[in-house]
């Protein structure tokens, strides 16, 4: 297809005006879907119906130890539990401490304590005058969100295909000793699904940061959410945890992960690992805040699965139905955009979304025009901090939860709201 | 029998050398005894087997209205967890937030958003130089545990049979802008079993705080746990929602609760309760904080109960298995003690512990004592801020959780070590 740029006026003025007929026609449909969120879809939750009860007597209720899960007690998660997310995360089990259903939770209660406690001995956040966050654009809204809430300053840092600008990074995290942390999502990046790199995990393991209470916030929330079924198309992530100790940073890493895209979204097993001593800490913390999280809910999963091979067979069913969601919003968006020189977009390895970049100035006109005909995308600027996309440019597509006629209808709609966008941007700069 | 005070010099040591020979033969019995925790017994967890299956199939896990509680989404809980624990805590739905397992974790999370975030626009007390909390003694541990970890200064308040002393309260909450809160449980307090009267609730709603984001924080932890089994024998908390807002007062009081002991202690539901704009405010904090709460287990619970009348079946369940342990210990106590003018105790009407006062500094040499023969009771001092009592008399004895043999062997054991502390006092001040 010829190029929108290459175009006379006439001929943009002539494809605006066929597109926007097919847009009535779309306005016309009653169309209501919704794309905004990360939502494992019914198939994917129906997966699980075996842990609703693979605990289901009285007895079922111990651990292998002898805990009754019933019962108060075991702050850090049972055993088992800390094993099976330990295998998850990397971390030995005795490093991994199993919390409640939201990894988010964890990730707010732990940048909560750097401002009411600090960090193994460091200044609580809360009696300094600024406290800064590294984060990687475009990223996770929820991450962002925290900071903001907590009155921190966020500072861009753009991705590239293999992770987060690190000259940048360690530019701020080396010079300022106000920058105290990093949100990151390492593998199949939200909402890019970037793979970083050996060479970035290893710059990130090597910071030598201004601020001892620096931290790296590791959400590996989808170590095994790869797209691809067969068993070699595995893409491995280098052990941030390992790493980071064998270079003599071993506490300058918070790792976080969860269940809730492997089994229930909204009631999965979350955890946390670090090193020994910000384990110990953080168990101290936590004996304050809680007697103990829902470890039925962590048994329920462990015997659920049996191991950690359970778990990845479960996720490839999931990949199952994720791939081809996947592969019809790109199918569709190559056969309506391909060529027109009006977008950037990839069909990613794993994760949850398909990161969209319009041109300069059009997210948030296709955001709107998507929901005016029925269909509910992310917010545009959602992915940048203080939902300020400085290019107006990304969308993030999650393609997860509707089902495929859905999926058709949306992304043909999409496509269309594109163009348009696109062509009234190239008109108004043309006139 | 004749008062220890009553007895000659040499009466008290000839029933030392007796006592201590019972010491002798209970320590070789090689007793391995817990009784420092209000745990729920075996038999009565088991009661709540159905909970583990009344969810089990995918099509179950849907609410009355529709949402899919495996997936994300409904951070204020669903709304018919909201309805049963609001009437649990006398508050109406839409002011009732249902959480993850542990309202102790609730009541953390909402002293640590005092410090970084305030109330309705208050100071964040983490800006202020000085934070105090009322805390009516001898009182729960782990309340006194979350106050102290963020620096709060605690009061002591003495407690009368109707309550907190309210003269001291409203002096303090009155006068120093300082006191941002009082720690509170209402009904069978921890550990004496105290019910507030009517007045007292009055009083308390009639607040003039010096600051206008003090808050009574209302741990409603045992609603329903009465040890009477007697439908008519039932303990009136007056409302302290309705008397705050009635008063003028709506926004002055947090209320918490759980089913910890109503179904697992470890796997329950918990809830908040507040005015509609403290709700507000918390769900917006928690909307920064997690996507939501475990669903799954709020509706396991609805389904469970089916209504709120089934909860307090269940709870007569519960003190079937609670009274006859109460009474026993209660028994041997008396038989023990009763006439020898060494301690004072109540045999409380609901609850889960007996309060039990020996003469001023004995407490931690009987708790002492007791654990060298193989009984471990609550720490002495541990009803106290800072685990320090200040005549060294309070233990609290939780008879929860040991079979019938043991608590015989524990409350005899007991009572040995009360005696010895007190004839080594009595002898020591008579030399």
């Amino acid at each position: 297809m010829k190029p929108y740029s290459e175009m006379t006026i006439d001929e943009l003025k002539n494809t605006l005006e066929t597109e926007k007929a097919r847009y009535e026609e779309f306005k016309a449909r009653g169309i209501s879907l919704d794309m905004s969120r990360g939502m494992p879809s019914k198939a994917q939750l129906d997966l699980s119906e075996g842990l609703l009860t693979v605990l289901s007597k009285n007895e079922d209720c111990r651990t292998e130890g002898g805990t009754d899960c019933r019962n108060y007690g075991c702050v850090e998660g049972i055993p088992e539990a800390r094993k099976l997310m330990g295998e998850l995360m990397g971390a030995p089990a005795d490093q991994v401490i199993v919390c409640g259903n939201a990894s988010l939770n964890i990730m707010f209660d732990t940048v909560s304590r750097g401002f009411t406690h600090g960090f193994l001995g460091s200044t609580p956040w809360s009696k300094l005058d600024k406290v800064k966050f590294l984060c990687p654009v475009p990223g996770y809204d929820r991450h962002f969100g925290v900071t903001e809430y907590f009155g921190v300053e966020m500072i861009n840092i753009p991705m590239t295909d293999e992770g987060p600008d690190m000259d940048l990074v360690e530019k701020y995290v080396n010079t300022d000793p106000a920058v105290k942390g990093i949100w990151c999502v390492p593998k199949y990046s939200n909402p890019q699904g970037i793979v970083y790199s050996k060479e970035t995990v290893e710059r990130f393991s090597k910071l030598q940061p201004a601020a001892k209470d620096f931290r790296i916030f590791w959400d590996n929330a989808y170590a095994l959410h790869r797209l691809a079924t067969e068993p070699d198309e595995r893409d491995e992530l280098a052990n941030i945890l390992e790493r980071c100790e064998a270079n003599g940073n071993p506490d300058m890493v918070f790792l976080f992960a969860s269940t809730s895209k492997i089994t229930y979204a909204g009631a999965g097993i979350a955890a946390f690992a670090s090193s020994k001593a910000n384990v110990a800490e953080m168990k101290k913390h936590m004996s304050f805040q809680i007697i103990s999280h829902d470890k039925i809910n962590q048994l329920r999963h462990v015997k659920f699965f049996k191991d950690f091979n359970g778990m990845k067979m479960q996720m490839d069913k999931h990949a199952g139905f994720m791939r081809p969601k996947f592969m019809l919003v790109n199918a569709i968006l190559k056969k309506e955009l391909e060529g027109l020189g009006i977008s950037r977009y990839t069909l990613p390895r794993g994760g949850y979304f398909i990161s969209f970049d319009a041109m300069e100035g059009c997210a948030k006109k296709i955001v709107n025009m998507a929901k005016e005909a029925g269909l509910v995308l992310t917010g545009a600027g959602a992915t940048f901090p203080y939902h300020n996309d400085p290019h107006d440019s990304n969308i993030r597509i999650a393609p997860s939860m509707p089902e495929k006629d859905e999926l058709e209808q949306a992304s043909y709609l999409f496509a269309n709201c594109v163009k348009i966008a696109s062509l009234e941007k190239l008109i108004a700069e043309k006139a």
